[in-house]
């Protein structure tokens, strides 16, 4: 496996943060980072360009939506997927496996991988842990995801054993056709499962890393557990990932939990929040979250979030973005995005910041407390 | 009247086409322009720096709109309509009588203007010749419209006769008003009206023209009737306006249509026509409009238009494009948009460079066989 593509500059001398850099086939990553979603092959509302000037290291993709539409012969056609969206830096795709399990219909699991029928049109498909890995090297993804099981919420004992013992199988399947489909400048993850189970968590994470991955990812989280729930998850499984390699938590969060889940050693998130929550008029700033559809924002002039510095912030007020979502205007749910986005994008180049200079813990109980201030 | 604020530079040898420069108190636009439609002060999809970006000289909104949402109150405290989107060049505003009559409820002409109900919320509304203004003078255009009354298609004579008889009425009130309320650096359009009916047309024209106003328009075209009633007016109309004033064609048109209508004289367009038609996936290019979605483009690499230099050409592909619209991806309605407004806005560039090499002509019919060519 090729450790040397992760390197750990700095450790955080009072948590478990970390501070360093991961090398891919389209440049090197500074972590912790953030990856913005492009579900379908674009962050909503943003292109490749806004994402070069928001300073976006990277971007997800989700294999299953590309597999279905536009198809592997068109992202072929164009080069891969970075020619497609016309893209340069890195990219993650995950598996597919999340989106059978939460789209597809008529899903069934069986040794050899999982059957569905797509939730476009109905036609049947099926996922193997081999056929994931050659949709992803047509992709060319930068960093991969194996197919897993991802248990939901709530989840049976027994379910949650399963979904392990289904995803330790198709991972070594998966490690053994990635070296024979000389796929190994594409970085593969392992995921770990076990749902809220700390002994099965712990099985997990003994099975996938004794599997042997370039990285890790801490899987079934984010599927609607409370908050808490989905911190023991990662403080139970942290301890069994080697130090050495990167740590990804998928799917999270907020901002104050992918702060806090730094200061538990995690390098890696994604989420949909930043775009998702702005299509329906929730703006981040340091000082927390707020609907900027409400009648108070209608004649302001402040910008989104004081003395930030993207280029929403610099050219447009709150008055004029509620005006665009109220009035249903494209540009609203543009502006609002592309800000949330660089909320997100800066907030690790602080983070990254705070553990050069080793002032992670303080800058965290700054940030905690400025973003709550408001809730209280 | 400012008859300074217009320049011809230069005349067609051949045809009525004329080069020029109106003077603003945003500045100088080369005529003739093309204005891209911002009706809830944003040009769908786009925000101030792309039209910056693409060259568009001016905007377009729209009065019955913006006084409905976000109101006059949130304008003025945003400085104007300049202030509130962020928009450093001129402005043109329509009196929002055309939107009084085609969305409004309940709308009922006197005397004294046009009472309606908004067709947001219901509520009762008064516009008056001078209440155009006095919200005109909020909003800062730099070019106004007076309130006028545009007669529908079909249209009887009686009724293109009243249409007629009150927009001349409320012309004269609109020239008082607007000298005592000192809006004189702002630019105000005289409308002529008349239908279908040449000598209405002739009437309305004449009796305009004598009320004396700093630019002209034709309204009442573009309402549904067919191409040729539409030219026709336009050359009925068209002897009777000043040769040294500007002159607008209201709504129009398809990019042949603006390049004969260029011909014949005008000096000014606007038409929400590439932003709807990119919405719905139409592309325009050289070679004429086609249907980006459509399958035959599912693999396609090449840009929209081949040789077009706008940001999105550079950068993306057919396939890429056709992909997003399919998907329901906001960045595929903007980056269509986008195109589009930049082909009407560099047809424009185009046709004022072949005004200054005075070979316009030429270049109509070249650009006309082009665009035309598929179709046959």
């Amino acid at each position: 496996m090729k450790e040397h593509h992760f390197k750990i500059q700095k450790k955080c001398s009072t948590t478990k943060a970390r501070l360093g850099s991961l090398k891919t086939a389209h440049g090197e990553i500074a972590t912790p980072f953030f990856m913005p979603v492009g579900t379908h092959a674009t962050v909503k509302g943003m292109c490749s360009d806004d994402l070069e000037q928001i300073g976006s290291q990277i971007v997800l993709s989700n294999t299953y939506h590309l597999y279905l539409r536009p198809g592997l012969d068109v992202i072929q056609a164009s080069g891969g997927l970075h020619g497609f969206m016309n893209w340069k830096r890195p990219i993650l795709t995950d598996s597919g496996g999340y989106q059978v399990f939460s789209l597809a219909k008529l899903r069934k699991i069986t040794d050899e991988g999982v059957r569905f029928r797509s939730h476009l049109d109905g036609s049947a498909h099926l996922f193997t842990p081999e056929k994931v890995m050659d949709i992803q090297k047509v992709l060319g993804s930068d960093l991969m995801m194996p197919l897993d099981v991802c248990a939901p919420y709530p989840c049976s004992r027994k379910e949650a054993e399963r979904s392990v013992e289904k995803t330790t199988s198709w991972a070594r399947r998966t490690l053994e056709y990635y070296r024979k489909n000389q796929q190994e400048h594409q970085i593969l993850f392992g995921i770990v499962q076990g749902s809220v189970y700390d002994d099965l968590r712990k099985r997990s994470a003994e099975e996938i890393t004794g599997v042997g991955f370039d990285a890790y990812a801490i899987g079934g989280v984010s599927v609607g557990e409370p908050v808490e729930e989905m911190f023991k998850a990662i403080e139970c499984v942290e301890p069994f990932l080697p130090d050495k390699k990167p740590r990804y938590v998928m799917g999270i969060g907020m901002p104050d939990q992918i702060v806090k889940a730094v200061s538990c050693g995690i390098d890696m998130f994604d989420t949909c929040i930043p775009t998702r929550y702005g299509r329906h008029g929730s703006a981040f700033s340091r000082k927390g979250r707020f609907i900027i559809t409400n009648m108070k924002y209608s004649a302001d002039q402040k910008p989104v979030d004081e003395g930030c510095g993207c280029f929403v912030c610099k050219r447009y007020s709150r008055a004029y973005i509620r005006h665009l979502l109220r009035s249903s205007e494209i540009l609203g749910l543009r502006l609002l995005s592309y800000h949330n986005v660089y909320f997100y994008i800066k907030l690790m180049q602080d983070i990254r910041h705070a553990l050069a200079e080793d002032c992670f813990k303080d800058f965290m109980t700054n940030f905690l407390n400025e973003y709550y201030a408001q809730m209280t």
